[in-house]
């Protein structure tokens, strides 16, 4: 308990130290940095590989599930796609320095709003290992110090990825205490992590719902929430059905698995009868379970029975629950009681219903005709991404460097003083 | 007990059905409710200082100081001020619904950045009745409910405000529960409020250090901290003396009891015996103690000595600690250690020590050659101010109404499917 004490505050004291250096450092050393760390991951792949191979036997031997090991495996191809988001994170423009306002006040007062780093970037997250270099480098690229704590069941890919890339940025510039691992899998040290308000500026917990309500749930220092994707596809009366079926599928089965999948869908009574069964079809092959209220039934006979909890749940799987409803009031009711404010969509071909959505549904994205999935900061040409935060504070929506950055003000005066 | 938790859940979901209206209120119906309630103060004006008379009643018999019951009293200047402030903001330009930006994707997709309200903000705040007018009208104009919990000492002039100006809103045009009382002075009611989730998007603690350290420790609502503010102002070695002094003399003493007032002043070894004299001379004139370093010290001996307690301190107060420093490193080193990311000034005739100054500070507000006290909403031009921020996440500095605002992505598609 005292070692783990320790640990969190010598490596928060080092992190603050480096923040500070950070926080001036060069663009180009930046960028410098971040391609060392590229190359370093490529060279030194058989000690993270082997380093992972002991964290994968050991998953196998505790029985981890399938989708788990899969999540934890690193390989070639993984390692070069780290490698390349490295690269490619390099190549991004600089958020940090740029003055993103300016103006003169009447007493001749000139005042700016610069951005700047936030200083010191606390993530908590699960079992993936490529968590580790795709956080530490986007903090690096918008100067902020990392300090990272991966599960238990990466320890050994993360502290071999960690060890390479720290000492690749190291030599290439970057300060000391840049990127940090919590090393020890105490959980402890995640109860330290949430109130080390004197060495962190912001939590980011990557995971599932559990992770995410323990660090809401604890942390005095400030947290930005990622993660639950209760997200919805409303189908009004005037509708493209097949465009509506293309967004459908689409949002539904692309990748089940992630956040911005859809997990329910709303149908206007007007069009269930000529949309659903040609939809329940095409979904079906695609291996989904429809659970449908009982208008959707009479329409789906085989689909399952939907209840309350249904319109609550975020699958994550193939599983889509549906509900007919009889008008856009309807849909937006339901989307304020059971949505999680991630990302929402409607399919109209009429104006005035696509204004009245965008305008009256409260979440991170609202789309006209388009599928839910595109909620992500390479889809929206952010060039990165950590995340996508479901809070409204600072950070809503995919997090690219941006939101990674603070601001602070300069003022330039000539002597003013205040009457 | 179980009345308080009803209190604040019953007012925590009407202000949720309130924000949703309010979210989609017209810019001029705002404005109306404002100057609605501008004009509702003013002509109910008997039964606030009626109400407020109770309290300074309650105060004096309590022993409140001189200090707090200034603070407490109304007056018709007070109020005359409150309407004023409320017709200023009718004034302001209403930042809801601007599009901050918007591009378009190479698949078609056109992203855009639209501001909206935060939702439900939870003030906790102390003896100041005006408070909660000045919340209340920014929460409105910004499309945002307000759940209001003042300070037990001033219990009946919030209630007796809260309900003029909340009737007025309301005849106006406001929904219901856009403005909110937590009408109990059970302290249980702000335990409650610091973990309503459910209700409330983010809460702004006002008042002093306690407060908010209570509020920041168990807050599991999204917090903005406010307040603290160890502020500082560097005159180094090429410094226009006179301009330094007139700025040294603004800062501390213009407003001591106020957060973006100076507390420590640093000076350098080349100009501390030119420069101190004739300030401390002045400073004293003022009023002002001072407490020296061992240099400051040996140039004006009457000043008191610091300790280590004095760097660290808010005096917030016509107390002064001086400390001579070598260089401008040292006199950075200083700040880093000892101020709260507040408010630091420099003056200085020399360009690259004020770009260093600038670019090496961490604080919300980095000056040269002016005074800290123009750390202020509407100083800084914003026509408006909630408070001062001195967290990095979401707001820093002088809140106005943009920093009660986040935005959501609004996606206008043509059909588009993620590959």
């Amino acid at each position: 308990m005292v070692n783990v004490a320790l640990e969190v505050q010598t490596k928060g004291r080092r992190a603050r130290e480096a923040a500070r250096i950070l926080a001036g450092l060069e663009t180009s050393k930046k960028n410098e940095a971040l391609l060392a760390m590229a190359r370093a991951l490529e060279e030194e792949q058989e000690t993270i590989l082997a380093a992972n191979a002991r964290d994968m036997a050991a998953g196998k031997e505790k029985g981890l599930s399938r989708a788990l090991l899969d999540r934890l495996l690193l390989n070639e191809k993984r390692i070069r796609d780290m490698a390349a988001g490295l690269r490619e994170l390099a190549a991004l423009p600089d958020p940090i320095g740029e003055v993103t306002s300016m103006w003169t006040r009447p007493n001749g007062l000139q005042i700016g709003r610069v951005r700047v780093p936030l200083g010191v970037i606390g993530i908590i997250y699960e079992a993936r290992p490529n968590v580790t270099v795709d956080a530490a480098g986007l903090c690096l690229k918008t100067g902020n110090a990392a300090i990272l704590r991966g599960g238990s069941e990466a320890f050994h890919s993360n502290q071999a990825l960690t060890r390479v890339i720290s000492r690749a940025a190291t030599a290439a510039g970057a300060p000391e205490g840049a990127i940090q691992l919590i090393e020890t899998t105490d959980r402890e040290a995640v109860n330290l992590l949430l109130r080390a308000n004197d060495y962190l500026d912001v939590l980011i917990p990557r995971g599932g719902a559990g992770l995410i309500r323990t660090v809401v749930e604890n942390a005095t220092v400030p947290v930005i929430e990622t993660g639950v994707g209760n997200c919805h596809v409303y189908v009004d009366a005037e509708a493209d059905l097949d465009m509506a079926q293309r967004i459908v599928i689409n949002a539904k089965t692309q990748r089940p698995g992630v956040c911005n999948a859809m997990e329910t869908l709303l149908v206007h009574e007007k069009v269930a009868a000529a949309f659903l069964p040609s939809l329940a079809a095409a979904l079906k092959e695609k291996g989904v379970t429809i659970r449908g209220c009982e208008r959707t039934r009479a329409i789906i006979p085989w689909a399952e029975v939907a209840t309350e909890t249904d319109w609550a749940t975020e699958y994550l799987d193939l599983i889509l629950a549906v509900r007919v409803v009889d008008s856009l009031d309807s849909a937006l009711e339901h989307i304020h009681r059971y949505g999680t404010k991630h990302s929402e969509a409607i399919v109209t071909t009429n104006y005035q219903t696509a204004r009245e959505f965008l305008a009256r549904v409260d979440a991170a994205a609202v789309y006209v005709n388009a599928s839910t999935r595109f909620t992500d900061g390479y889809e929206f040409g952010f060039g990165a991404e950590i995340g996508i935060s479901t809070q409204k504070l600072h950070a809503r929506g995919p997090m690219g460097p941006e939101q990674l950055t603070t601001f602070k003000y300069i003022i330039f005066g000539s002597g003013q003083i205040r009457q």
